[in-house]
């Protein structure tokens, strides 16, 4: 076998940029043409056409479910949204430690208690069925641990998960302790299916390395939500709608944005790493924004244009467009999402992207160990006497 | 800003190995030369010479302190051992819920949560000495939480720790409730210095991933742990020692090793990917081992030689030797370390490394992520109608 010194180091980009690291029959996205997939179906498609359990299938199963496949699975999902008694008990505990750090590290630790309890055991040591079936369970009660710490975050009881709702219907349910209205429970099911998957990300990066060590399920989706977590990775939709308030008024906008992109300052919710055009997720999410209408959307699309206008003006030549952050805060606000659960809604959908890249990693036996290159001063120096 | 389309897609070896991701001053591993090395120093001559602080001091500072320094790093670090109240409470909980998948899912939900508690904000929002502070905070209370949730799940209460010990003999404390003897509590903390760090690993690299995101030093840190956790990775040097309660006694070593060498089955505690040579730990190890003396040293000392000697005869050019598992089982098993306790042993080791690895990975600026080849059926295909 040969070691780090008999083969050359093979130096690549800072940041891995471009490095292909696997193959993948999941998804892609295609920058240039504004356009990504899951699977060999365009992702907006799906999200327009099809419920949260008929991609969550497809993710997991590589194919669209016939009517009686998505019975099943619905029926299969919806029964694993209930929580451990041990991990219940512990909620309480888990939302309390968490107040200074928010939901995502609630989240992190719930769910890495949930796949203690379930008795996970290392991927390596499943047969792709019982590493699905692991999969199913962690993807399923992720609603239920988010709604529940928000709820005990304010002080309220949590509320049990119905059977009945689709995963969409159901969280929007456990966090009001109402059903929704269906026009806003599909609003959140079509951004959740928008958000299942996009590429290589950093997040679902992570989870494919922990899972490349055969590690538990929950080892792969803790060390994801961490990287989500992440300011560089998992942005937060909640901050463009910040940056509505703080424009305030329609007669503002020209003046604010004039002031902050002359500053230099990048604009919430504009310019993407990949999308040169505009982001096919924000045309989605504005046009669902549209069909509730009202002020709100009134002025976020006025700022949009003003925005896009400016932008081109200002910094012609950059191609910043509204990404998927502009009018997803505007659609979860719409549908009654709080601020502060915008990150995890977002967590709720990409655990299924993350766990279907889990199976496919654990497919492949080969670790990710990559190297570094040392550039300290050389040894051996001896060691000092103490 | 160039897109994926835009530029050629970078080729690179399965697993990325040889793949140089990344510069590092922390240190590395010459496999050919049977060294490695933290920062300038020789590890091995590091645990021959120094304390755990001295070494940890090292890794977070660039230098090894001097009298002062390691007073003032000493009684800050034993000062951060105690848990938050909220983490304290939450433990029975963690404990019993991880009874079915073992101390590492423990450490990694309980760490979880201490990083919530402490409320670590995000490496990208803090300066250099504030990320050492919940570095340092991080590392201190690793110990506690491993040895609380040990006797917890023993049915014992946890040991409070004390300042006035160091790292290591603070920890076999904890564990026991007992003052260890000063021979055993050197062993321990050989060990823990020798396991600080080895070059690149999956669980660094997943640290450093998660770290360039900017997420906090706990996300980084329990992915880190998940992907310890992983067969392919953290191995157990519990797996060594099962191997000569396998063999049992000195007349069968040779019929036991013929037996499963012949059968192509990989003896436990022999074979690394890097080192050709003997692992300079594994030396280390013995040395210690045998300082102690007794049937069991003998026994494994026995096995090793035969070992050697029929690896060479029956995989001749493949070049088994002893690896750290080995002799790092026995010098566990006699400092009166459960077998259940030898990885997370080894996690209270390698979490200054991470640490070290996250504080160096939080000065870079530019997130991980490459790319993954689309392999799957060419999109867009319609979706059918549901």
């Amino acid at each position: 076998m040969p070691t780090t010194e008999q083969n050359a180091p093979i130096d690549v980009p800072r940041g891995l940029k471009g490095v292909i690291v696997t193959d993948t029959s999941i998804g892609d996205v295609r920058g240039l043409q504004g356009f990504y997939h899951y699977r060999e179906y365009s992702a907006v498609e799906l999200a327009e056409s099809r419920g949260f359990e008929d991609v969550w299938h497809l993710m997991f199963h590589g194919a669209l479910p016939d009517a009686a496949e998505r019975a099943a699975f619905t029926a299969r999902t919806a029964a694993l949204r209930h929580l451990p008694a041990d991990v219940a008990d512990a909620l309480p505990a888990i939302a309390r430690a968490s107040a200074l750090s928010g939901p995502l590290a609630g989240l992190r630790t719930a769910l890495s208690l949930t796949g203690a309890s379930a008795g996970f055991r290392p991927l390596y040591d499943l047969t792709p069925d019982r590493r699905r079936a692991d999969a199913l369970a962690a993807c399923a009660v992720v609603p239920t641990l988010l709604t529940a710490l928000h709820r005990l975050a304010q002080g309220l009881e949590p509320v049990e998960p119905r059977h009945d709702l689709p995963y969409a219907a159901n969280y929007l349910y456990m966090l009001t302790g109402e059903e929704p209205e269906p026009v806003r429970a599909r609003a959140v099911e079509r951004y959740l299916i928008s958000t299942v998957d996009h590429g290589f990300n950093a997040s679902t990066f992570t989870a494919r390395v922990i899972a490349s060590t055969g590690a538990d399920l929950a080892a792969c989706l803790v060390g994801a939500i961490g990287a989500l977590s992440g300011p560089l990775h998992g942005g937060a939709p909640s901050r463009a709608l910040d940056t509505l308030d703080a424009i305030g008024t329609p007669d503002r906008i020209d003046g604010w944005l004039r002031e902050h992109i002359g500053a230099g300052e990048r604009i919430m919710g504009f310019g993407h790493p990949v999308y040169r055009t505009e982001d096919p997720r924000s045309r989605m999410l504005k046009g669902i924004a549209q069909s509730f209408g009202g002020d709100l959307v009134d002025f976020a699309v006025r700022v949009e244009e003003r925005a896009e206008a400016l932008l081109a003006e200002l910094k012609p030549g950059r191609e910043l467009h509204i990404n998927v952050e502009f009018f997803a805060g505007v659609v979860m606000e719409l549908c009654g999402l709080p601020r502060e659960m915008f990150t995890p809604t977002f967590a709720a959908a990409r655990v299924v992207g993350w766990s279907a890249n889990i199976l496919e990693q654990a497919e492949d036996s080969k670790i990710i160990r990559p190297s570094a290159r040392y550039v300290g001063p050389p040894p051996p120096v001896p060691v000092p006497a103490a």
